[in-house]
């Protein structure tokens, strides 16, 4: 396998985009698989992604674009996945085409929801792609500075890190640095549990818990994930580096994360049902903290901040006793 | 030594301020030396420091004013200094009053300019306190919160963590918590180089570095402090405790931070003098730069971030390249 060979982005979200935009930067084309012909058709005769970033102007000569998920396996060698956690199953179900010798980038900040798999085990468990064929991109990256050309920072985890090194040049820009590591597992699970914070940052900020409390609040996230992870997966890992702190860090600060809104609302006073019904995008998080309270129940970590989520979320508990509860435990 | 005894507050700055109405909320009356009979004047008149957290209402009963220095400490068991470090060697030039059986708790986030040192170390040098009779107050507490009584959390550290404990009921009511350690040293070094770390937050912000890269830079910043730290003062800690990881995040988000305004300043183009002329309050960390890096000469610490400071502040280099060459050392 050569890498990176000929790269397809698959998805058509607003963090698709910007990796299109960021590989584009370092390639001559890419192929581009989006579910629905208006938005390729529309992306055609716009030069831009009709739905998301859509100041990003892009080439059209230089993406070939399918809607046919089998045709764009077939016709690339690396394949960034970068659909919402929720959706991967049914994208993958209209795979026919043999994915054990691709190569696989997931960019996607999730579990497998039902499965309770992160997204690399499924691609090997269900897809037979050998781990060392599998990494994921995590860091802290909004798409929209992407989009703006804002210096970013990603990190590239592989098992076999030299493939890993093999890609990254595909990542490197003006804009963008990258980092290799062969911390996959951990990475992915840092990237659910960080939406389950940002969530949980927003329901203090919908209370009005101010900054002191935040990084109070995120100093005992930082624990809480360090924790996990050297349970779930051990491995020489510092989580001050970028892709775990720093992603924690750019979602719970920031007010356009949609899990931080999804929790202000319920901060605020809205019930979890009509908040999500108000967030029009996919919130990762919800979904995060009950793949993650289930996956605990094995290993039994203490995770004070995720179960008083849970407790919110999933068994109707009030924030503000939940909450107030919580604040016990920091310090 | 029955600890605390009579309590008093020296300084009556913004900082100073909250920590009476904390002290307040926890005893029946206190002392309070402020060095101007005017501020004094006009906050008996008032009933409220007439120049910072004025919202802040003081039943002026509980408070006896001195502006006397050493009436104030003859008439005080302990005594917390939180007066900006640059003029803490003005106030105790006043001081003729032994303080030797004095309990000192030191919210001052400095270094005492000139002579490099910490704040515990200059009262144990020059005014014979013991280091057991010293503590430091440190972690994520904006003032301006502390009058909203929002939930914050602080750490009081002392060599004796019995003494420690002792006053920490002082410091704990319904809006604060605290948290007992010994790193006195360490909590020290860690409130000067936050500040350090907000000018420069400030200059990327200034810079229009985005969300992104202030993500990274805390995460780098981190590990410069944490390596800085476990060079100068060997013992075991966690930088993502609050005391440390916490006041940074405060410090370096918060766009109400002196320090990180000043930065802002100058990343917007304004020279070092004119930003200095332009800030109506002491800027910490302009000092902080100066002695870290003098403290470092010894240490050698690779501290990329805080030479990059120094030769913006000391050695007039330009921002942008300095900046620029900054980012490459991140990951």
């Amino acid at each position: 396998m050569k890498l990176p060979g000929k790269i397809a982005i698959m998805g058509g979200g607003s963090w698709a985009t910007a990796l299109a935009k960021i590989v584009l930067s370092t390639q001559d084309s890419i192929n581009w698989y989006m579910r629905r012909q208006d938005q390729v058709d529309d992306f055609l005769k716009t030069g831009h992604n009709p739905s998301y970033l859509s100041a990003v102007k892009f080439d059209t000569d230089k993406i070939k674009f399918y809607t046919d998920i089998n045709d764009a396996i077939n016709d690339s060698d690396t394949l960034i996945f970068a659909t919402p956690s929720p959706f991967l199953k049914q994208h993958l179900m209209k795979v026919t085409t043999p994915l054990n010798d691709k190569f696989i980038i997931s960019a996607i900040k999730g579990i497998v929801p039902d499965e309770n798999m992160l997204i690399a085990d499924y691609f090997t468990e269900y897809y037979n792609v050998p781990m060392e064929n599998i990494a994921v991109i995590g860091g802290p990256c909004h798409a929209e500075e992407i989009a703006l050309e804002r210096l970013s920072y990603i990190t590239l985890a592989c098992s076999n890190i030299d493939n890993a090194r093999a890609v990254a040049h595909v990542f490197q820009n003006q804009y963008l640095n990258n980092y290799c590591c062969k911390d996959v597992r951990g990475i992915e699970y840092a990237s659910v549990l960080k939406n389950v914070y940002a969530i949980v940052a927003g329901i203090c900020h919908g209370m009005k818990y101010g900054d002191n409390f935040l990084a109070v609040f995120i100093c005992n996230a930082i624990e809480e994930m360090r924790n996990f992870l050297n349970s779930v997966h051990s491995l020489e890992r510092d989580v001050t580096d970028s892709v775990y702190l720093g992603d924690l860090l750019v979602t719970a600060y920031s007010r356009f994360s949609r899990n931080r809104t999804f929790g202000t609302m319920i901060g605020k006073g809205y019930s979890v049902k009509i908040a999500q019904l108000e967030m029009e995008m996919i919130v990762e998080g919800y979904y995060g903290t009950k793949c993650i309270h289930e996956i605990n129940e094995k290993y039994k970590v203490n995770m004070p901040i995720l179960d008083a989520l849970y407790d919110i979320l999933y068994e109707r508990k009030s924030p503000t006793t939940v909450i107030r509860q919580l604040t016990e435990t920091f310090k």
